[in-house]
């Protein structure tokens, strides 16, 4: 558990108000995400798992939530193998403006129900603004992607939330970025941040992205905010998902988002880097040896069905 | 929160039916960009210049206005040496929550008044929505930030008005990914797109980032669509701004942005960057010989000073 | 001068009139060293270990040879922990002509020694055709180089030879470029190759270099090559060895190759990144455990002082 | 002309006896190659180019020696237009084993005649110590490829040497390391080195390499030795060739190597990336208007065809 003191609220406001001096400024870009700031590895808990202790916290689901049959598939699929987190994009980036954009608010229900009635919480991508609100009501983590990593306005307004926010490192970010990205949330006052390493840009020309297995510990050097790291968007291809996973939490990662899909070959968006659920049940079987060896915990979601987890407060 | 009108989505549903179709997809992503589609070159009307024909548009001054003297100063300086618009920065994406974010709307009409003052057009970087009809309503061009090329709900916004539109290539955007993301504003039927080379990420480390002037014939190749270079980001340091120009403009840049302040260094951002308003002038000159020889054209901007340009329509 | 038997020329004649046949070019740059050509993983014994079956290669030492005591010193460390193969530079390819290159040839013996004395093997880097003849004579196994990985007369001569070859990827070759360069050697006649990643050069910033962990079951997918990681090389400082080394081995590599030192705070080259001798047992200690928990083995070297394995045949 | 006193040598000398001394490389990896050593900009005569001045080395020709018809036609091609130097590659190296290799010590001949015929200098890549002998007796520039831009035996080689090397940067090498390289060449005693930028390896995927056009104002900040850019290998597509060559110089390259063909379709290296003669010539009739602009001189090569003209020492 996070031993950061109460008192440190009131003191970031302080810092707030001073905001922009030099002192703040010359010291670190990512001042309260810094071990020099807070010793003490923040711990912060989603459903049944303490992210940042030795317990692991699996992330699985589409890469887009397409229809209702197709996330309660899913949604089955993850927890049969023992996931904590649905994830399943509602508003989807793409680069393409004539890419499949996500099903919107249309299919917030489909998400949400699926999760529920399967145990799982849920975890989605806010893009902008416009649905910060609707989406922060009914989700349980609220994803910042890589290309919004650097959304200044966003962060911000994550900030002002108490609510577990997931931020994916900017594809060409260095490590200071991202934690200078996290410390606009932190600022704010939401101290609940997850950062997610997803893969770099690089002259490697295999995987859609290099998996930068340096930042695992290299954040944990830096920082006290836990990391986890997505094997699917870095590889690109499903056969390489599962030797990135163990990869990453070799290196250190306090867990995995994965993507998963009922049909992969049938998605409307990254089905080549999804998991058939088989292969994302052996992902869990080879992870909890691995993690036992490794010193670490996977405690699979066990929970009854249709019994949906509580998000209870993280104990900052 | 965002202002967009509710009609904005109607239309926006609109073009997705029309062009979202499978053969499109198929086609390219960045369809409506591409010489496939439009084999003449786009010549977008600002002020004074045609940008995309022979002629260059140069923009120049401060990253951020700090203040009414500073910004009054640069605009009397940038247009004595014959730039035709005015650049600074009202609200600023900084890596870090401690650094100068700028003045926000407080520094609008230190902006445009200076503007106006001494015949220049005006562009300042537009970081979300909320601020868009404002900006929108007093500044003849608004940029999308590098870290913002793929801000997908800003672009689709930017795609609803009538105005010219300077969209910065990601610090490690491919050329497609930057046609496409100028595809998002084009769909929406705003054709007035500028592109804006500014560096790329690579292993370099003198430069703050690598200039791509292979970006340049590639941009001409592709697309249809007029790209300035700005030699300010990527050089970090001003003794190199003048030689990256001239790389520019002999690579067939259509024009630059060029950062300028009165005293750099006492700058609030980007100060070792900024050129000093002699230095300015020095490019200015040495850019016009460098035009001819090229077969291009840099026509000073020499009109009445307080007879601010109306902003004709492109002619696309 | 280059010593290379002029027999050595007539052969690859031979083998280019046999091979550089317009199909063989169509087919692929690494053609011998491909899957499509031999589907079974090759397993190339070197020591005890049969490198590429699931038994893990452990090859540790000093950066350099840098004295009789200190050579002697690290191989009873690395010996102690049950490592395979002694390293140690006595040619050092530096970046500046001013820093130590190595102590020549006058190291050999001091090298030779210290692994027979305590039952180890031995590679070196071989740095040019020059002293190929005397280093082949009187070490196990000879390695390339990053910055050699394209020397193809250096390539060429190590595939008449009838030595394992140690092939170091190039900071920015791609793995096909590397399959290519190890084509090289095969295609003279040599097939005991193995690979080996150190990391790549990317824009990120606190790591020497970038591990490339998608190397490796990129590798085991395209060739029957056996490949290892240098953790120490690319991380540069100790405190990341351990974690890489981990990733490595959970992302599938055959083995790893340390850099340990006796003392490296006095160490002439490479010293931040070197491991203590405890800090190597301590990897060794972990390695067991995490090798078993993903179905590998890490026999370590138990083998009598005094010693020397032979170096048989590789089983091919 | 360079300025360089005469006493340099000895002093050269003298630091090769302290060789290695804590000063020398706290000091710079590359103190003979800088500004701090020398502020005088080396001038380094090649033929009837003072290369290092205002004046512009051209380096033409094909990518290998193909045949003695091939290098005929290019070399009286290449000299219609104005080069001063050929360039062909007698040894090729190649990525693939099953590639052309070169025709090796065979097209010396060819190639050698060739330039004498239409009074032209050579110069040729060496690939390794085998050749420098043979290659150092008949060529008169002798060009280290980016391969093997640290291949230090033959750095040291080309030291000993009294012959301008140019010395081409690695893909990946920073300009410290293209620097340091040249060390190597140096600190033996050869101060002719001419270096040349060939592009670098980044994430950008059209061009085959990145020009990296920041290394010109910087090498020309940080060294006294000239620098050219080769145009060719970074384009890989001859439609880029130009708007980069012009690129170079207008950021202050000294010279361009460029790769010529009479039938580039049927090269049997680098086809496409080779000009066809009539573009060569529009590139020189381009670069002669742009280099006056830039306060540069383009001296076309003039001299009575079979008037070879001898090479004069460098005066340094």
């Amino acid at each position: 558990m996070d031993k950061k003191p109460q008192s440190l609220g009131e003191k970031d406001k302080g810092s707030m108000a001073k905001n922009g001096t030099k002192e703040m400024e010359a010291e670190s870009p990512f001042y309260l995400c810094s071990k020099a700031h807070k010793p003490d590895q923040s711990i912060i808990q989603i459903g049944p798992v303490y992210v940042g202790s030795d317990e692991l916290l699996i992330i699985a689901g589409p890469c887009a939530v397409e229809s209702e049959v197709q996330i309660h598939e899913t949604a089955a699929a993850v927890k049969r193998a023992g996931a904590h987190v649905l994830r399943g994009g509602l508003f989807k980036p793409r680069t393409s403006p004539y890419s499949f954009q996500g099903l919107g608010l249309e299919g917030l229900n489909f998400f949400v129900n699926a999760a529920k009635e399967h145990g799982l919480l849920t975890v989605t991508e806010v893009m902008d603004l416009t649905h910060l609100d609707i989406l922060a009501q009914h989700v349980d983590i609220l994803q910042v992607g890589s290309r919004n990593m650097q959304n200044y306005p966003l962060l911000k307004a994550l900030g002002a939330l108490d609510k577990p926010v997931l931020l994916k490192r900017g594809l060409s970010s260095t490590v200071e970025e991202l934690l200078a990205a996290a410390e606009y949330i932190l600022v704010g006052g939401n101290h609940k941040v997850v950062l997610c390493e997803r893969g770099i840009r690089t002259f490697q020309n295999h995987f859609r992205f290099t998996p930068d297995i340096s930042a695992l510990p290299l954040v944990h050097e830096l920082s006290h905010l836990p990391i986890i790291l997505d094997p699917s968007h870095c590889s690109g291809r499903r056969q390489w998902v599962i030797p990135v996973a163990k990869a990453a939490i070799a290196a250190g990662a306090d867990g995995l988002m994965v993507e998963v899909h009922p049909a992969p070959d049938k998605a409307l968006s990254d089905g080549p880097q999804s998991l058939f659920p088989h292969q994302f049940q052996q992902l869990m079987d080879e992870m909890e040896g691995l993690a036992k060896a490794l010193g670490r915990k996977l405690k699979r979601n066990k929970g009854n069905e249709k019994a949906h987890h509580t998000m209870p407060q993280a104990n900052l």
